[in-house]
């Protein structure tokens, strides 16, 4: 008899993932075992190749039944693969007693048998709210942990279901298709992170963890109605299934990818005609640019507002409207003032773009 | 005094429309004027131009706060430009004394001096179920009283939070930016509807009949949770704003422009690049597809299978996902079904779509 469908569900989804980095890490160490046997060659060394050290996977670990589900799939399956498997928990002081429970989760991740197994202590700031402090503060401790342990990938618990959370979350901020992507299943430098199970539901990951007899810890966080993304999960997205269907939470995570790849297309396109609408002293010139479709023209204008030193998370949607209508409703308009004293003109012609 | 801010925010959507009808109806009066004078130099006839008569424009009016609104507007702003306004209102025959209800709406249009203002009865059928047959109907209807009437344009009343629902709509169906891209606001053939309160409130639309004193018809429909747009107004939409904010409502109205956009740039990449993706022999090459953008890609392939004979609407994003996996991960997968009896297959590195 095979293991209960949930528990099968998240190990093949792991099993995927882990496929792709051991690709990835014998790929690299090939080209470096080819650059070393070149510098061999040419006589500069012994030219002896010692066996690649099996790569380390991380996974990163709230004891949460998202992350322990995909702690509890890293550890089965890594015994099966020539690779090494630890995990870290990130203990963000937030709550008495966190250093305890963050200890605990340590001794249930050895107790799978992930190796090395710590605890990281971070202090969570301010800037840009609860949320995104935490997370900053969050993503630097295992920035640091990959670097320290040489780690090849950490993994990432987000389910389906956090995935149609933050498509909301971008859909409220209403700047576009960029904005509907989500998270993405590989990112961070070199493509750290992995999101392995962007595609299982959180009712699988929480089952998979029951059947295990895995214990699981619920973050008082994840119901406080003062987080936006806890308001949300608990009434915003049961209301919107109400009105349209148990499928809302896959449409919106299919929405995400379909976005995604939108974006991507549309930014090269965006950066290919960018060389082609500026003039020799490299401004921005307004003919050239109004023949482009509007949603190209407004890439780049979005891009060279940023380069100027507009910072990216306050420029919105309505300012760089405003600056496409210096191109397509020219009318002697005055200079228009954007976010980090970025002042855009139209000069002869042409888009001038500067921090005042 | 002026006009309250409510009246003031709807005449001026409708100026706006109205200037554009106006001056698209002249610049087509020039051309045509230029072919028949050009004719006149010919020789062929007597050249002689009588002045263009003023263009006519529609209100469709269900008597609801927001078509009685424009229908109001229409009235108020036609009386200072040189054109005519008459409104049309369907009736669909769905509830007990909706002909004396049509009749009601009728004498009010005159009243506000529309001239023609007419009810037409139409047979709703059941075709995709009771809200897009009752929507055939109607524009059917509509289309048929333009011509009749040789209308220049017909205005619709949908307002800002109908484009905000109409984006959550196409969200649940989960297949990408165009199904977030809602209701345009040039749309038809020869873009005869015009919808002008696209950036107008509910609310706004319903204080400005009140001010204006003008008596409003609530559709029972609008709140019966049979419906699914209805549960969207009624539950959906409400739930959302609290978990999201007050700005959701504007937030999708920003991002169906923004999605019309990048649909819009990214369907003429891919109708550009479908030349360059084919043999000698018109059929779609692997090889030559692979190297587009998945976006693009998707596009190219959903267009053909569309092309072969499959109904649009029931061509969803995973059946172009399928097909697009013999372009990206070929390892001799049997032939796909797709709705509409198409059947897609790989042979000899094309892609062979027909319908069988």
């Amino acid at each position: 008899m095979g293991p209960h469908p949930a528990v099968a569900a998240i190990r093949l989804a792991v099993r995927r993932v882990l496929h792709d980095v051991l690709n990835e890490h014998s790929r690299d160490h090939e080209s470096a075992a080819a650059a070393v046997s070149a510098g061999a060659c040419a006589g500069s060394g012994t030219g002896l190749l010692t066996a690649p050290p099996a790569p380390l996977v991380l996974v990163a670990c709230s004891g949460g039944a998202d992350s322990m589900a995909l702690a509890s799939a890293l550890a089965f399956e890594s015994r099966k693969l020539s690779l090494r498997a630890g995990g870290i928990t990130v203990d963000h002081g937030l709550q008495h007693g966190s250093d305890l429970r963050a200890a605990e989760v340590v001794s249930r991740m050895t107790g799978l048998g992930l190796e090395p197994a710590e605890a990281v202590a971070v202090h969570v700031g301010r800037e840009g709210g609860p949320e995104a402090a935490a997370r900053d503060a969050r993503y630097a401790a295992l920035d640091a942990a990959a670097v320290r342990h040489g780690a090849a990938a950490i993994l990432l618990g987000h389910t389906r279901d956090d995935q149609a959370e933050t498509v909301l979350l971008g859909l409220a901020r209403g700047s576009g298709t960029r904005s509907l992507s989500g998270m993405a299943a590989v990112s961070g430098a070199a493509g750290r992170y992995r999101r392995p199970f962007l595609e299982i539901d959180r009712q699988t990951a929480r089952k998979a963890c029951m059947v295990q007899a895995l214990p699981v810890w619920d973050d008082p966080h994840n119901a406080d109605p003062a987080y936006t993304r806890s308001r949300l999960r608990q009434e915003g997205l049961p209301a919107l299934e109400k009105a349209l269907g148990k499928g809302v939470v896959e449409a919106l995570a299919r929405t995400a990818q379909l976005s995604r790849d939108d974006a991507d297309a549309l930014d090269a396109w965006a950066l290919q005609a960018d060389a082609t609408v500026r003039d020799d002293a490299g401004l921005l010139e307004c003919a050239k640019l109004y023949a482009l479709p509007p949603a190209v023209r407004r890439r780049i204008v979005r891009r060279e507002v940023i380069e100027a030193g507009a910072p990216a998370g306050s420029l919105f949607a309505r300012h760089v409207e405003e600056v496409d209508k210096l191109i397509t409703s020219w009318r002697g308009q005055r200079a228009i003032n954007l976010p980090g004293r970025v002042v855009a003109r139209r000069q002869g012609g042409r888009l001038v773009i500067r921090q005042s």
